[in-house]
């Protein structure tokens, strides 16, 4: 399994290097920087990459690290700029306040721009042993994060007046699943293609998983604020399917999910990675509200 | 030269993959990647890094061309984000209205994160043939756009209470010049560390050149507010010199400059691009003032 220890050594690592050393490092945005990895959460798609790399053989450590990094720095750059005032307004994130609350709307909006460009950095930095590699890996994870597939794809759809609701959801929350699974494959030297499939689901998932959330749980559990697909009119699995049709439409995607993994020297032990997901990704809620009768 | 059509004609290539095809095509973000580069004004960057590739043998054209998209790509999400009503509060960028007017507040966020990603990814997809080249490439872009030296880096200090002014304008209007010259050289196949110094007199003599312009130009000629750093308070040559001054030491640094450019075959062709630049650099407004007497 990959190791959270071995990814929140490698973030450290890579904050460090952007924080830099002298007189830049006292900055607003040398501080911001941090404040908007830490604490980590639950480094879902570093540690899904990790694993996929793990599955393959992970015979670049290095390269492995650096993508797991690149990931989640794109991923908490989606997160800062997202909460912004002209997005989602979020005044907590991760149970603290957002970073535009703690710092201000310009570090919270450079600070998104620093982590986007470090995330590339970072792959760039680690390649020189396997240019190959890592430039192959920074093609996927600038596909999965920009235009026309990636999460600024999905971010730009709900300004739109109609919303392709699959584009949507595909780019949104996909898109970094799907980076997750190619990119651990190509930091071990195997093909992206036959892993789409797999991180395809996962974001599936959990983006039902996600709604089943928003949906059961209040803002305490959260560390965000509840009901905000409701307030935002965004579409919904639990408003579409009730909740016993959400867990079950969930227990399908992960099943799929499993019996999409290619052929490597451990996928058994990631389907059972995948499984253990599964019984994290509903929450207690959700489940307590299934043994109910009459839901 | 660089040619002004090779320069377009990439550019448009890359928003158009960046558009991609399909039902994507058509939303407000998709359109905003093109209005964010169009009209294209002076291109002065990729200009620089298209030369130098040039002067050192232009070997691999791919490459070179996607080095000046990226570099351009990334100055014009820099100005989409600044002009934002948290930073600068332009309505007029190239004589048109600013993106965040013409489009809204989280599309010009949006598509200057966009613009960011497609950058590397732009590189990343030229980079097949030379993964190595690429990947430096890739290194000093990122280093030069991101933190703690990068573009992101320089307009972080005007959030700070104190601002190191070495720093601020070296991050903020010089990185992208020294991505240009080294860039250009490593597309080439030669060395980046040679080729810093040129960049950094380039962007310095940029620096005084807009200072120039700033003090002297109306809002008409420049296609945005003039006299903006006096509004908020910028450091400025004009101020600290005067016209005559600002002017003498434009023309210092431009030497300066020329005397820098490492031995390359287009040694002399380089220096006198950077003469030419001299002359265009200098806004007549500024030339005509040297002339009245008194000043």
């Amino acid at each position: 399994m990959a190791s959270p220890q071995r990814i929140e050594s490698a973030m450290r690592e890579a904050i460090r290097q952007g924080q830099g050393r002298g007189v830049g490092t006292r900055t607003r945005l040398a501080a911001a920087l941090d404040y908007a990895v830490t604490p980590g959460g639950a480094r879902i798609r570093p540690t899904i990459l990790m694993s996929v790399a793990m599955a393959c053989g992970d015979d670049r450590p290095a390269l492995t690290d650096a993508g797991a990094v690149a990931l989640e720095l794109i991923h908490c750059a989606s997160l800062v700029h997202d909460d912004l005032p002209m997005f989602d307004d979020a005044d907590l994130r991760r149970g603290k306040p957002a970073l535009h609350r703690a710092f201000s709307q310009p570090i919270a909006l450079l600070a998104g721009d620093s982590l986007i460009v470090m995330a590339f950095e970072v792959l760039a930095r680690a390649g020189a042993a396997d240019p190959g590699r890592a430039l192959a890996m920074i093609g996927v994870l600038g596909k999965r994060t920009g235009m026309p597939f990636g999460i600024c794809a999905g971010q730009g759809w709900e300004s739109e007046e109609v919303i392709d609701l699959s584009a949507y959801h595909q780019a949104k929350t996909g898109a970094l699943f799907i980076a997750a699974t190619q990119m651990g494959a190509l930091a071990a030297g195997q093909e992206s293609e036959p892993w789409e499939e797999l991180g395809a689901r996962i974001g599936e998932a959990f983006q039902v998983a996600d709604d089943l959330r928003d949906a059961l749980c209040d803002e305490a559990t959260l560390g965000k604020p509840a009901g905000q697909d409701d307030l935002h009119g965004r579409p919904n699995a639990v408003r579409e399917l009730g909740v016993r049709g959400a867990v079950a439409r969930l227990d399908d995607i992960l099943a799929g999910a499993i019996s999409s993994i290619p052929k490597c020297p451990g996928e058994g032990q990631l389907a059972q990675m995948v499984r253990a997901y599964a019984s994290r990704l509903v929450p207690a809620a959700a489940r307590d509200r299934l043994l109910m009768p009459g839901e």
